[in-house]
C-alpha cells in the first residue's frame, strides 16, 4: 500500500514550491532559510466519529477540513502558511488506496489556494478507524504574531462572518480566513486574536483570560448563520443566537481592536467575509451580555473536548 | 479531560527554551528565528497494534518511541532538533490522564536530552485504540542537510552500532543517533546519509535508487546485535545475519562516505555507539552481499509497511 501511494503522490503533488528544498521521500523535509521570520507551527488531530462522520462524508471534504483546520490556526497568528505535513492511520476495511488519494486531492486543492507545500508525511494502515493527523508551518509576517494575550479595556471586539450552525456542514467545507487575517494585520492596528473554534463565548473567554481582561457581547449583533437559523427552526429549544453564540467550529476570526482601527475596519468592510462589531472588552473580568435595556452575565458555553 | 490535561502540562512542561518565542496555549506555538537555517521537518505517526502494544507496553516507552523515530529522522538529516509537536488519541477505555501524563514523561525525558522545546499539541479522546503523531522540526548546520541522494560509486557504506532484533525491546527504547550525526557531518566529509527503518537491505536499496548507485555489503562485517542471535537461537530457521539485514526499526545511521574520510571515521571510532565499515556503493546498480570466497545478489528485503 505505501509504495503504490507513494508513487502516486510523486505524480500527483507539485514539483516545486519557491519554499520546499526538499520535498516527499527522503527521512525527512527541508524547508528554505525564512531569515528574520518566527516560524509558527500547530498540528490537528481528526479522528472518525468525532470531527467527522467517514460513513456519510466524501472523502474529500474530509481531506480539506483536517487542512483547513490547521490553516485557521495559522491565519488566529496572522502568519503565512508555508508547508504542511499530513499523517495517516487508513482503516484495512476500506479501499485504502482510493481513500488515500481522494482525502489527498481534499487537501491538494486547499493547498493550492493558499500555496502552501505539501512537504511529506506518514501513510499507515491498522484495523482502527481512520485518523488524519496535520502539522502546519507558517511564517511570522514583519509585524509578527498576532496573540490571545493583548487584548486591552476599551478594545472593540470583531469577527468575522456568520456564526453557528456550523454542524450542517460548514464544519467540513471551513474556509480558513487566512487572507482576511494578514490583510487586517498588515493594515490595521490589531492587539490579539483568535479563531472561532469552539464557540464564540467559549474561545472569547480564554482570550480574556489570557489577556487578563474582562468583555461585554452585544448580542443583537452576533452575525447568525443562515445554519444556525435552520437548526433553531428544527429545534425551537435552542435559539439561532444561542447556536451562534456557543457551536463549535465556525473557524471564523475574533479580534480585539483599538477602537479607532475598528470604526476603519468596519466602516471599509476590510474583507469580504464581512466582519462586525459584537462587544468590547473591559477592566472587568468575566463575560457579558448586552442587549438595548439590559446587561446580564454570559456563559463561556461551547464545545467542550472529552 | 483536555483542560485537565493541558493544566497539568502548564505546569509539567519547561517553562522556557532559548527556541521558543510562544509555546502552548495559543492557536499555533511561534519559533524564533533561524536565520540562514533551512527547516526540516518529519512526522511520524504510531497506531498501538502496529508500532507498540499498549496492553503490554509502559506508556513511557510508546511515550519515548513516538519522539524518537523522529529526532532519528532528524539525525538521517543530519539536522538539529528544536521543537515537536504531539498529537494523541486516547481511548475511552484507559485512564487517559494517567495514559497521557506517562506518554509525556517519555517524551520529556527524552526530549530534555536532547533540548527540543515541546512547542503544542492536540490532545483528543475517542473510542479507538491509542494514537500518537509526532512531528519534529530541525535546523540544518551550516553544512547543509545530509541526503539520501548523495551516495556516488567507490564510497565506503558505514553503519553505526549494531543491527537486527528489535523487536525483543530496542525498537521500544531506540537511541536517536542525533549526536552521532552532527559529530560525523560536522568532522568528516559524508556524501549520504539516512536512518536504518526498514531494515538495512531495504532502506539501502532506497539509498541506492535515490543516489542512482549499487552496493555491495561484506556480509561478515555486519555487525550482529545481541537481540539477533537470540532471535536465530529461538528459531534457527532464520540466522542472525538475516535479522541483522532485514528487521526494522534499528533506527541506526546508514552513511555514503568517501573511502579516504571512511577509513578515518572508522580508525577514530568517532562515535561512542561504535561505527563500521560494511561495504561499498558501485556504478553497477542493485545490491550484491559478498563473503570471503562469493559474490551474490541480496534481495532488499524489509518490514514492508501494509
Amino acid at each position: 500500500m505505501e509504495l503504490a501511494f507513494v508513487t502516486h503522490l510523486r505524480q500527483r503533488l507539485p514539483t516545486s514550491h519557491p519554499l520546499l528544498r526538499i520535498g516527499p521521500g527522503d527521512d525527512a523535509a527541508v524547508l528554505a532559510a525564512m531569515g528574520e521570520r518566527g516560524i509558527v507551527v500547530t498540528t490537528d488531530l481528526l479522528t472518525d466519529g468525532v470531527h467527522f462522520d467517514l460513513a456519510s462524508t466524501e472523502p474529500r471534504r474530509v481531506g480539506h477540513k483536517a487542512l483547513g483546520v490547521n490553516l485557521s490556526d495559522l491565519a488566529a497568528m496572522a502568519a503565512e502558511p508555508v508547508a504542511v505535513v499530513i499523517s495517516l492511520a487508513l482503516p484495512l476495511s476500506r479501499e485504502r488506496l482510493e481513500l488515500a488519494k481522494e482525502l489527498y486531492e481534499g487537501m491538494l486543492a486547499l493547498a493550492e489556494r493558499f500555496d502552501v507545500a505539501i512537504a511529506g508525511g506518514d501513510t499507515n494502515t491498522w484495523d482502527g478507524p481512520l485518523v488524519i493527523s496535520v502539522t502546519a508551518l507558517g511564517r511570522t509576517t514583519p509585524r509578527g504574531p498576532l496573540l490571545r494575550s493583548g487584548a486591552r479595556p476599551g478594545d472593540r471586539l470583531l469577527v468575522t462572518g456568520e456564526l453557528g450552525g456550523s454542524i450542517l456542514g460548514r464544519h467540513l467545507d471551513c474556509e480558513p480566513r487566512v487572507r482576511e487575517a494578514l490583510l487586517l494585520h498588515e493594515r490595521y492596528d490589531l492587539h490579539a486574536g483568535m479563531d472561532v473554534s469552539d464557540g464564540l463565548a467559549l474561545d472569547l473567554s480564554r482570550m480574556c483570560e489570557a489577556s487578563g481582561v474582562g468583555a461585554i457581547v452585544d448580542v443583537d449583533r452576533v452575525p447568525i448563520s443562515g445554519a444556525a437559523n435552520e437548526l433553531s427552526r428544527r429545534d425551537p429549544q435552542t435559539t439561532a443566537l444561542e447556536h451562534a453564540l456557543s457551536d463549535g467550529e465556525d473557524f471564523e476570526l475574533l479580534l480585539a481592536v483599538p477602537p479607532d482601527a475598528a470604526s476603519r475596519i468596519v466602516h471599509d468592510q476590510a474583507v469580504e467575509c464581512g466582519i462586525r462589531d459584537v462587544g468590547e472588552f473591559t477592566a472587568e473580568p468575566g463575560l457579558r451580555q448586552r442587549t438595548a435595556d439590559q446587561i446580564s452575565p454570559l456563559a463561556p458555553r461551547g464545545y467542550v473536548h472529552r
